[in-house]
């Protein structure tokens, strides 16, 4: 039997970042504990600089502090990195949040692009049940090469962003809700069936695969 | 075995109109074609007159015509009735509809508040992927006593009205859609989880429920 | 990034009383805990007085004590607002629950009329397997302007006061009962197909939404 | 390849009335057309006489009229059989419905009940929107030695009839509704989390079902 | 706002045992704490003696042990009552258990019988992958007046006993599983679309509504 | 735009049955009809002979006559091949259904096997509501190199089989039921959940697949 | 009651073009027939020309030639318009898909490209069960500015894709398949779940969408 | 009442084995703890040597250490057996995981295979976004008797081995995943949806069970 924490059997990627730009990442979430720490832990000298994501703080803090703290670690992102990728590709990312609730993921969203060298902004609490908060950053967010969108409950920023911006909208449901479509389920529905054209959807909670196809966009090769 | 067409057994709840102010209506769809003319037949008197939903052009096109031509009948709500009740509640209900596909859903609503004597405004292809037809129309939204918003795909136009309207607001989410969450699961989810706060639900498709509901407000008793 | 506890970025609808006569609430559950933190350090001195829901037990006592004596808090409701705001809207809502188990919802709406101001009575355990105790109760049900039933399992309740009720009526599914359906899913499915008419229906669990509905019966702006 | 219309290797399970006195009945919904008649075909002496259940209209009158005629054909219940069981069991079975609409399943009861030998009544049209209705009847329904209760939307009549009838209760969903919970889903589930304690449930639709059950409370070896 | 631990607004329906034979139990799974409390220590001196379901061994071990003295608390089920009833109904009912896993729900009915004062016999493990196990208990499950068939994964014994036995069968799936249909899903549906006829069920893991459903059969009023 | 019965873009893995024994198939269900024709006459004339799954026998019946009779075609299993594939394969596949109504899955199985040139056995109409019928023929279905079971409803026969044969068993689930879990979907969830070890599952009428999975068995390359 | 073909009211959102860059279009599906044949009327002169979709071919045969013939239609993807838009957006957009059963899905992509006055190339027939027709495609959908995968079965083309080519990629499950996971579900879940980073998804069928999404791309204002 | 952990009521299927030559195995979650303990005890002395399932570490570590020092303990795959069964079957399984988040289930799998003595390799972390981790081990992967393939998100993996592997297949959804589909059901509906024909599938995580599968095509009576 393999030793648990064993990773000599991992196949690494290492030339997806050569084939479509992003590099493999480590989604951390469910990987058994000694093989996480052995990948942290190769991944430490940041040769090249990997993102880990889906990793929580209860997780973190019981890697040995030695290889942890070479990692720049955000909590509420629940990501980490050594070091980001050199800048590239031109052009920026609009991120917008309905409500404060969704910045674990609006900040995924954010954390990775700042990973993979892209510039973005952050538009916070921008939920339609005040109109107003998202018409009056417009040109700002419309100044933008892609946006992305991260909200929960109905998910209806989705369909009011992608009526009023012409760019790539990339619409992330997130698992903020309650009752019947909790767990992102409503949001992720009305998503897909936005009344707005050309809305494409990510998984829930996805904030990762966002900044990916938002980065598609930018162009990372 | 009781014949297929004897209604004896049937216990029409005739008081309900006095306990509730709400007189039974007959659901149309699915019951056996001679129960539903035999019932047809009954009340085509009009006394008291009863309120015919979801009946399909088809299945009334079936119907003896010296029955059917006692009844005002409309082939797109799919509503018949002999002729409505007196007029009573004092103020109006608005009807919204995000889309012209939505509407055998608004004319149900309309044609079961014009039954109960009623006074209503019909507001349609209201769709929040062009949001300045909404707010162009608010002022006059505001100006009644409850508000009935039908709305397929994702159903956001329930929430925006839910932000923009202090009255009573009622959302049907109608089954226009495709794909995962079609028939009206996507706005039907969306609705229930709808950030606007006080929003209340009807069945998918259900605008004679909302006419009732939106009675209840104006005070049918 | 931004810091975790930084909540400058947070667009308080401050608009929102004045647009539909509901200010905008907080929503604890799922919020990262500074940011809750912050948010209700804000608001401790209660200009305007802001009303926090679903904040559990345990979050509550994190809290530092100095921010958190400022609120009246109740557990079972799982509420806190500094102070209610002043009495308006003429009449009163009548709240019902089906059995002791849906005392945390019921008591949501109830703690949610108190916050903005509306008179309220609490009628529960009048589940349908002991029918006698909804319809000893039904005079005083019937007395209130506006009647909200919160009830888990089969939500028979919804049906039953929806059928004896001329007043607007809001059903709210709880979390209550086991095995399929568990989750309020029967309750809410139930209560949406209800054979009463003009019952609405609010989310699962959601006692404040039906609070606002009701009073938008009553009159907030 | 076997032909068609071969029925050589059909197993009849003619052992079952020994073992659990109830005859093996057919299915006839979904069986090719062929094998159906040469099963009708078969069992036109009468010897013994079999039921067949789900006998569409349009199906039975495709059936050659030589065959077909043997038979007792019911088109609301879709039932056919050449002449009942023997009279059997002492007692009898009271069978509720809630509304007309659900007359198929009611009398898929009543019928089988007959071709079993067992005594029934019907009692169709007690919805609980009309309490009295039920009430009113709630005698007669306690001196059977069983009760079937057959109901759509939301089902609630079986929780009704569960808490004032203290003999077995068979609930049995009807595929009646619309929106979310239609095809009877609503009223399933509803009856799976009755709060009225040891209402059992037979599956959407099965009349047929919930007479087996009660006849195996009568007695039928 | 009502205190916490106040149940003088609790209708305990002391009339049930009356109308139906079966007194009110006390499902104790979500109930507030203190509400749980006032319950067990107003039902602790047994008159009448009432039934508490669904007690975790982790809640009884903090209610006050003067209190939980008086009960005969049985872990694996997770009941507690102060004595049974008196003995009444002749007959017998068997309670068969697929596997030793399905010991909770199984033993839930067990103990609801002792509680009701009805005879039984326990037959555990009799699950469809080893046949000649249920085979071999025939005999003595066919001689008992009701048999009560709890099962989890696909919940196949069902089907096979109610092919073997002509006594009222009732089916009990319980949440054993994993994967798709974990939760007791598959087997819920499985007993639900039972090729075995009049198998009549009961919701995932409710071996209490199970015992009743009996207990009506055996007559109990 | 390219012309609808264009297939000239159409890419057939010719290289199929080398790299893997089994031919590439037409599944001709939702095929646009002028591709379909299309196909059928490109290999009418059977170099190589390819099978045809899925094709109605109203669809079957609109093809041009010319085209259609170079074809093998059988309505139940709704399959159509010019000839079969030269014998290979040692030993025998058996393949069970539980009853008639399965006949199209058997079939499609029993067919797919033909077409390969692999010896079968059918054995239909074994349902466990009368475990005689299989266990009588259990000796012969143990006979096989591999056991296919075809069942609709609960879908119980696949554990029956997999707890007394020990030859790879492949279950295919049959959208034969009613109400909850019909289209398969309680005999699809069963069969994955059955209690008998090692039973794998193909989905839901997938007749074709359960015959190539086998095939692998046998050997195919 | 508004006439069945009055369009009167109908608000067509002229202005979408001049915000976003993407003319409203009709989705005729669902849509009234006298509403859509007046639509179809009002567009029939091309200023502006207005895209039509889901307009099934039994639907086009019956509106009045004189309209129809003004068209530009197409049966298979149910698309028609009068004339493209004026080209623009450098790039171009290549479209795949799994097998010829997706073309009505990858053709709806398709025309609604040529209505936008954006290149494309379509490869069809490249699912995965035969790898090598993906791989010898591979330079030259590279070559594209963003890709569009429509599949249904699994959709594990889109991952695949997703692996290989480092442009925006969106992915369209496509209602192909059968049993569980039928209708695109199994597809829609496979392409939201992809182990490829940064693939964005539509709704079932809905190539359209991915249509306007990747013209969103390619710059549309 | 049985007590606890009596487990003398436990009818232990020890001719399993000799029927089908796979004993029976101990699935140890959800098993009320005193009865798991007996059972570990009662099989500690190996005579058969049983398969302990599902026996995650923190139980494990609950367990008496004299008796759990008599097992050979694995903490990733959760299996428990005090030696192996005597090596048989001829001929080996090949085991694939899609990444090392699958690690729990692949090494089900293996342990599993290991204690019925039957030969195999473990190829982990061969995912599709990397397509030529999984092409390099072809040649390998080919030449066992039974491939597994575990895999999670949306289980490409089971389609591309379908296509490129001759010998039988099964697959295993993993509950690796996130947002809609997460616990395995989007790699289940994947797979058995898969467009490659002849791959049967195992419940999700059903890592023992594939194992058993594959043992029974290696012949284990």
């Amino acid at each position: 039997m393999t030793e648990v924490n064993d990773i000599s059997g991992v196949l690494f990627d290492y030339g997806r970042a050569a084939r479509i730009g992003l590099p493999e990442a480590v989604y951390s979430q469910g990987k058994p504990f000694p093989i996480l720490v052995s990948l942290l832990e190769k991944f430490a000298a940041g040769e090249p600089p990997i993102l880990f994501t889906r990793l929580d703080e209860e997780v973190a803090g019981r890697v040995p502090p030695e290889i942890m703290s070479e990692y720049d670690y955000d909590p509420v992102s629940r990501t980490a990195f050594v070091r980001p990728l050199p800048p590239r590709a031109k052009g920026s990312v609009g991120v917008l949040s309905a409500g404060s609730a969704d910045a674990p993921v609006a900040r995924e969203c954010a954390r990775t692009l700042e990973y993979l060298g892209i510039k973005f902004a952050l538009y916070e609490d921008r939920g339609v049940a005040g109109l107003w908060r998202v018409i009056q950053s417009l040109p700002d967010i419309n100044s933008h090469d892609a946006v992305i969108v991260t909200a929960g409950m109905e998910g209806a920023l989705a369909s009011v962003i992608g009526g009023l911006c012409p760019k790539p909208v990339y619409a992330v449901p997130t698992s903020i809700g309650y009752g019947a479509g909790a767990n992102g389920e409503a949001a992720l529905l009305g998503m897909l069936s936005s009344c707005a054209s050309g809305v494409a959807v990510l998984n829930i909670d996805n904030g990762y695969g966002a900044a990916c196809a938002a980065a598609r966009v930018l162009g990372i090769l």
